[in-house]
């Protein structure tokens, strides 16, 4: 099996290497004093470090489902699943459907793509536009494959979001063939503008929505969540608890502390929000300005920015920048099959401006030298 | 899949059941102000809630390769993972061995036995005796499956521990075959006398040694590791990195702030140890004055007390207890092949004496109106 780029690259990387490879928030807006204060108050209690259920906590179930709710996405807490981040929640559905086909996006999110390879799920790569999938190719595939994999908010590697038309016809097209969709939703909060509505809450009985804390709050809890109807969701039980019996007890007890006070947690998400859309500017700024002839479309949320230096395959690139001491993920890592060598995705919330304009004149100087 | 018994009815009992079932350690021995001690101070680094390496932790695998190092058994950093429990380590293993055929005690641990279902591992299943597996039985499997996983110390669900000689002999068997072994040690340092050598220290290059900090520390932290040699361990990385990037990072820093003060942690197992053989004793007076019918051996470290009711359908038994208000988990559930009906499995470490009483007496009870 083929490790990830991006994780070989964080292992590799010394502290001096500017860094825009990995999906990483931005350290800085981590709330440790508030989850310092929720650590105290659960460790209060004996039972916070003993076994618990394989679903999760029940108490942090009912929170997230009352965020659908909110939503006008009528779930209950029997329809979420805690999983250990949401790479484990794609783990644990490709197990349950190996061996199948499933139409994904191309490009993808790597980490998928490896899940759906490790549970022997063909992969038919669709390509994905800027307003969401190509639908005559999706249609097409969808109706053999019966099951799909969508990022429709800043997708990973590209940004794009699915336009509200796409999203409608996705979902018709799913309902059409009786279709199952995977909705992979980390970035769905980090938007620059407006939320949009999921395709998971348009067909809620053919879908897994995923969602994940740690792009909006702190990877290291490595907590995400499933949710969907029952009929798929209860055959699942079984394998999260094989593969792990449950998701960290501690890391629930002190995500559902910190989550009593729903404010703080929309605060700090709103502050999120208004950093990186700040982040993202000034990374474009200093792209415009260093590196003109890279073509991109400003993402309208998200964590990448994403899109092509003509004529220079990147993934030799890389490796020269790698010494020069900044890295960046070739786009070519997240195709199943492509020709393209000139892509690039950058991560734009885990830097600072300096570290923006030292690490993209450091590229300019190393494709000068190629 | 099969849920795990075990699992299901952690699920369904109520805070009034008194429950001899889970291998749930005692939550009044928990060190919650040394680990919220530990968390104040990680917490005052923002790196502690990043994203982290798939392996684990640095400071923590060296603390772990230590501990061997301590005991005669030479481990590097790098011969270390670390899991997200080690039900995780026994997946990750179990997934690149696919498809195989493995050696297994008869009984053994349930969570194992359905990992290797998962991922198509044939088991054979060789009788466990008190001290040790079946040596000839043992090597006729061995040398076809080339694949064995055993549980040397205090084994779940019998309790039993492999004796010098047979550990010996295992080991022998294992070398000559060229086979691999999983070594799973999650009890080990629960000894009321004496700790005895691991045999994967006797076939270091052909053996996954699985430990964690279940037992001994918290299960909440889901924190276990696998110790193997570089050839063996570097294959898994890729596994582990697709099936959850990696253990809670939270769950680490914390564990290894704690394990910063060795005194602190020793001093801890200590204390359970002796809390623990206090607790067995206790039990097992109230067994013979309760249930002299149940036949058992003292166990020598451990959680469990295995033994059998003569006669007496234990899973019959077990549902009607449930209605008493009592749970125990029935032998049978720890076979992949038998026509035994009439065995138990008692966790005498997470119960009061009072509620060992009382359940006993419930069990009594149901015995009598069956």
């Amino acid at each position: 099996m083929k490790r990830s780029f991006i994780r070989e690259i964080l292992e590799h990387t010394t502290n001096d290497t500017i860094s825009f490879a990995g999906g990483l928030p931005d350290e800085k807006l981590f709330p440790n004093k508030k989850l310092e204060n929720s650590a105290i108050r659960v460790l209060q209690n004996a039972s916070t470090l003993q076994y618990s259920t394989s679903t999760g906590l029940k108490s942090l179930k009912e929170k997230i489902a009352q965020s659908y709710c909110d939503e006008g996405f009528e779930t209950d807490p029997e329809n979420i699943m805690i999983t250990s981040g949401s790479q484990q929640a794609l783990d644990i559905i490709a197990r349950f459907y190996s061996g199948t086909s499933i139409t994904i996006e191309s490009p993808s999110y790597l980490g998928a793509m490896n899940v759906f390879n490790l549970n022997n799920i063909i992969q038919e790569d669709i390509t994905l536009q800027n307003d969401g999938i190509e639908l005559e190719l999706f249609e097409k595939s969808l109706k053999k494959t019966k099951f799909c994999y969508l990022i429709p908010d800043f997708q990973n590697p590209t940004g794009y979001r699915y336009s509200t038309k796409k999203r409608d016809e996705v979902a018709n097209i799913i309902n059409q063939y009786d279709g199952v969709l995977i909705e992979d939703s980390p970035y769905t909060n980090l938007y620059f503008d407006k939320k949009s509505i999921s395709i998971s809450s348009m067909v809620p009985n053919n879908s897994f929505h995923l969602g994940s804390f740690s792009k909006t709050l702190a990877p290291a809890l490595r907590i995400g969540w499933i949710r969907a109807n029952t009929k798929l969701l209860e055959p699942l039980i079984a394998y999260k608890e094989a593969m792990d019996l449950h998701t960290s007890g501690l890391s629930q007890h002190i995500l559902n502390d910190y989550l009593f006070c729903l404010d703080d947690y929309s605060s700090h998400i709103k502050k999120l929000r208004k950093s990186y859309k700040k982040k993202m500017q000034v990374f474009c700024s200093y792209l415009d300005d260093i590196l003109p002839e890279f073509e991109y479309e400003k993402p309208k949320g998200g964590m990448f920015i994403y899109g092509k230096l003509p004529n220079i395959d990147t993934k030799i690139l890389v490796q020269k920048c790698l010494e020069a001491g900044v890295v960046f993920v070739p786009g070519e890592e997240f195709y199943k099959h492509t020709n393209i060598k000139d892509e690039i995705r950058f991560n734009f919330t885990s830097v600072t401006a300096k570290q923006m304009e030292i690490g993209l004149i450091l590229i300019l100087q190393t494709i000068k030298g190629l």
